[in-house]
């Protein structure tokens, strides 16, 4: 970066800090993108983080997450709390886009400041969605929001990825969803801060809470804090100041005895150790590792001509070698 | 390594190689584990590698996919093939261990040197699985395997990760799963070569088949090859000879036009890029980036005492410092 792009990612940064929500639009994408003006940016940002509440809200499509995460939205900013929501959008030919639409209709019609929606879609590279997301919060954070929500699609590896980078987990089940609970993704209960039997007007909602119930009983894996099943019916609005209590009190509980704080450093740990990764292979790629590079490693060792065992260290040792004869 | 060690390892290489199943369960290990014997390991056996036919079977908890890998198994015994079986475990509290038991159970059953099973527990580390999977799959294959079958739990960005490293992905669908079709994970039906509809004596058999039939003719991602669906019963084996069959022509398809290596290529292409970040990655835990500093760091960027963003690229800097001064 030039001083003149330098000083451009500062007067961006300082917009978006001061409220300005076209500044906010512009940095995400830059993040988002993993332009070369990010690093900066979120450098910049950084001061003016750690003190919005983190919510992820993760489940099955059509449990009615985007509902829920709508009502508690509405509902905090006529408590006049700012409020972010990051939508992790699928990009399957399949259902690609439902959520984006959905969401452009919901920030049209509230034509308020204090919220802020935006999508992001699946990046095809691994663990990157999750890095991706836990660093457009970190702008959505800078630019003044007391929550940020963090609304995921499906239960998979990704969304327990996404999901612990959050301060509260809402893991959201329906009623009447064939295998229930056990077909849930392993690990999916286990984040859980609080459990919604959203759609809880249909049939079955008692067994999904008696499943849940066992299933605590089972793992034991929260010893102090016991996530409570909250019932809501997101299209009528039932069962949502229930769920706002129960963030409330989960919030209390994590202010005290340095639980917050304790949280936040082991999801930096993650954080920290994933990025390094990302600026080892950003080296890696300057020197010698281009992608037209591990083209032509894959032809040959398909081939049988190479063997990758040994090609790899090799490949590692130039990038350091490289490195070394640079100025 | 020693110069014994080496040895060591290129003598456990030849046992394995030549059919040594206890060799082939130590070696196994050592890559599972990523021992430091693991790299000379797998570049051992890398020669002996190439001519199996690698199947991915993927789909929901409760599929019945162990029931068809079970069957399909025997089948291709029963006509002198020999077959290699990586079941990959989830070790939820919940579910964990389940698969590795049957498993157990149906080695004993067998009593049989042309077959090998071998449960895989779930990583933490992101594309940690995928990676061991795919280098487990290797020591299989050189051990003298025709077939090495690779069975995944659930159908997440693990799973699909898992079946990208197959050459034939079988996806396995039951009727009744409530959503169906529409709730697997984005990106599950793009991978499927051939589609199981299992437990089809079930209601609902017809339902899934027109949902996939809609989908496919919505996708279109394979231009060539048509996904056949294939209905099955796994208990009584009903459909196991049609499932065969589709296995059997999906290999002649990708046998003509150099399709296998095309594909081998590209799943190499994937698999040399994530080898270079893991190494990349050992390198920097050496220089400076042990557990014990980075959990230091996480406390300090959680205090906001020190910024992450521009942390890295010091840490960064100073793993190529480090390793420039070394002798």
């Amino acid at each position: 970066m030039t001083r003149a792009d330098d000083s451009a990612v500062r007067d961006l940064a300082e917009r978006l800090v001061s409220g300005d929500t076209r500044a906010l639009a512009r940095a995400i994408s830059l993040v988002e993108n993993d332009a070369p003006e990010a690093q900066a940016l979120l450098s910049a940002c950084f001061p003016h983080t750690g003190n919005a509440l983190r919510i992820g809200v993760t489940g099955a499509p059509g449990a009615g997450k985007s509902t829920l995460v709508d009502r508690l939205a509405r509902g905090w900013r006529e408590a006049q709390r700012k409020v972010g929501i990051i939508a992790v959008d699928p990009t399957s030919p399949f259902t690609g886009g439902a959520i984006l639409g959905d969401r452009i209709r919901m920030q049209e019609r509230l034509g308020d400041d204090g919220l802020y929606v935006r999508s992001m879609a699946t990046r095809g590279a691994l663990g990157g969605l999750a890095r991706a997301s836990a660093d457009v919060a970190q702008v959505i954070e800078a630019s003044g929001k007391d929550i940020v929500l963090i609304e995921t699609v499906g239960v998979g590896q990704d969304e327990i990825d996404i999901a612990r980078l959050a301060d509260v987990t809402i893991v959201v089940l329906v009623p009447g969803m064939g295998d229930d609970v056990q077909s849930l993704k392993a690990g999916i209960m286990e984040i859980a801060d609080i459990f919604v039997i959203n759609k809880s007007d249909r049939e079955g909602a008692d067994r999904v809470e008696k499943e849940i119930r066992a299933m605590q009983s089972f793992a034991q894996t929260h010893a102090e804090w016991i996530p409570p099943v909250v019932r809501t019916v997101g299209t009528s609005g039932e069962g949502i100041p229930a769920l706002s209590d129960a963030i409330e009190q989960m919030q209390q509980w994590l202010m005290t005895c340095g639980r917050l704080e304790s949280r936040r450093k082991s999801c930096w740990r993650v954080r920290i150790e994933e990025m390094v990764r990302q600026a080892l292979l950003k080296e890696a790629r300057a020197h010698g590792l281009s992608a037209e590079d591990l083209t032509l490693f894959a032809e040959s060792v398909t081939a049988k001509q190479t063997n990758p065992y040994t090609l790899v260290p090799k490949l590692v040792a130039e990038v350091f070698h490289d490195r070394r004869r640079l100025p």
